[in-house]
């Protein structure tokens, strides 16, 4: 069984580690391999200090490594700061942190791309020397940056997320590049032999619809006649993390799964076959549907590992069921 | 006054601190100012991990602020190693390992190297973050590398002395690069304009010579009138750290004073009108003066503040004795 994941950083790693579990769960037993692809946002990479940093994709590789700082959401567990004390010593920016740890990331990563390599093989690489099994791919190889309009003006994505806090009202989000970018041939063919593929719960407007909107993906996505299982990122009319919930208010959805049901029909007509949304928001299950979506009620909060994988299993249980003939 | 000390990396960084002490000295108590110059070795300098590392400099810049690892004799104290793990999990090479502090200042070099700037202004900005007072300037801006001819062919500087540990008989040394660098405007004005020049006790073969031999340097050295004075790097028939002794034996000088002073009269000749050497070889004295230039016998151990202090008065007091008329 091939489960292709959609993801951005937050909720999307949580949900792919949710499916990694569950197929080294299985891979223990020696029942039905499931093999795990993630697709990762790569619209919201920056240059920091000259380096080349990739936040969603490596939130979801350190996830996956069992590595995630799960006190910060971001970076390294254990982590240390020294580099960081001396670049501020060097009157460096350091409003987006970077630990010791992670640093070593980001300088392994520039350094192959700089030798030509391509962002894939570069994430393959990486992946591998943290033991991961699952398969982490950025959507494309090509360059891609979020800008956010604020009452500011136009701002890098990360000015706005880290350095502003998300605390500016989002106008208008655009994908500097896109028009440029194609995905890869190994995103296409994980998409392509999916027999299940996820929409993380993770931001619509910034995580899932940079991935959506590299050309070639929701060709494929819609093409590949199986299940496509979304997640809302909302849960009782918030977003556990990021200002999710906020943007949908901006860009004038509610801010509840029904909203989230309503963006992706809307934006995206025919893509979501189900979506699973919170217990605590059984109550949306009858709009969602009005919205032509299936609900599917289901714990969502992933903060354990034991609640990632239960979220994982209730999918690959509502996949099939909802296999085609 | 002004005193232009040419210098590799251990010596060279002890001596040159020597100086920077008596110039604060001097500041606080509204004496005479001492201004120093310390003219830097950059032919040891080599990419690590896609980073320009310049250990030459780098000893230098840390002694001079205070923030020298002397456990090592490399890198800066009270360091962490947190990256250099997460790099050898991603299969980089750590022979040459750089610790997370002493990373920050290779990570904001090759950064600002990139965007086009200086070596030496680079290294003028480092030092200006770390507080030190004296400047430092990398030789030339150009591209200089150390080869070393062993019984193994041709090395890289740092695979001979750091990966290899130095334990290969030297046949040869060629500095690569030679014929298109020159040295910088600023180093030529430092040395013009110095009432002293210091040449550290720094490895003649690897660290002096890729100094002098830069296109400007020796002459300007030669054109300046005031005195030069050498440090002997041989203490008793060693060196006291790295490979210098033996190095002068496989290059056919006997690995003492004398043989330092040999060295000197016959590459370049008139270069150094004293050659300083430790109490311990007084019994040099003689044979240095021989060779054709002036002995000062003082103590040249400079593990302490105290004694990098003392034998730079030493050297300034030896200076005004042969001050010329």
């Amino acid at each position: 069984m091939q489960v292709t994941v959609l993801a951005g950083g937050y909720g999307g790693a949580r949900m792919a580690h949710g499916f990694a579990l569950e197929a080294d769960r299985r891979a223990a037993r020696s029942e039905e391999l499931l093999e795990l692809t993630v697709i990762g946002n790569t619209a919201d990479d920056l240059e920091v200090h000259g380096l080349h940093v990739a936040p969603d994709l490596d939130t979801v590789m350190y996830t996956l490594a069992g590595l995630a700082n799960v006190t910060t959401g971001w970076g390294v567990r254990d982590e240390t700061w020294s580099a960081s004390e001396m670049l501020e010593r060097y009157s460096e920016p350091t409003w987006f942190r970077l630990g010791d740890r992670d640093l070593a990331t980001h300088i392994v990563r520039t350094k192959r791309l700089s030798a030509g390599e391509r962002l894939t093989t570069v994430t393959v690489a990486l992946c591998a020397g943290l033991g991961i099994r699952s398969r982490l791919l950025p959507v494309t190889d090509g360059r891609l940056r979020t800008k956010i309009r604020t009452g500011d003006g136009w701002l890098e994505f990360q000015d706005y997320f880290v350095r502003r806090q998300h605390a500016d009202d989002v106008h208008e989000v655009r994908f500097d590049g896109l028009s440029e970018v194609t995905a890869t041939p190994e995103v296409l063919a994980a998409i392509g032999s999916a027999d299940l593929i996820v929409v993380a719960p993770s931001n619509p407007f910034v995580s899932v619809a940079p991935v959506l909107e590299v050309s070639g993906v929701l060709a494929a996505v819609m093409a590949n006649q199986n299940p496509v299982i979304g997640v809302s990122p909302i849960v009782g009319g918030a977003a556990l993390r990021g200002p999710a919930a906020a943007m949908m208010r901006t860009q004038g959805y509610e801010a509840t799964s029904t909203g989230v049901a309503a963006f992706y029909a809307e934006r995206y007509p025919g893509l979501l076959d189900v979506l699973a949304l919170d217990t605590a928001d059984a109550d949306q299950a009858e709009p969602v549907r009005r919205a032509g979506i299936r609900p599917l009620v289901t714990p969502t909060v992933m903060y354990e590992e034991q609640d990632r994988r239960a979220l994982a299993v209730a999918l690959l249980e509502a996949a099939t069921r909802n296999m085609p003939e």
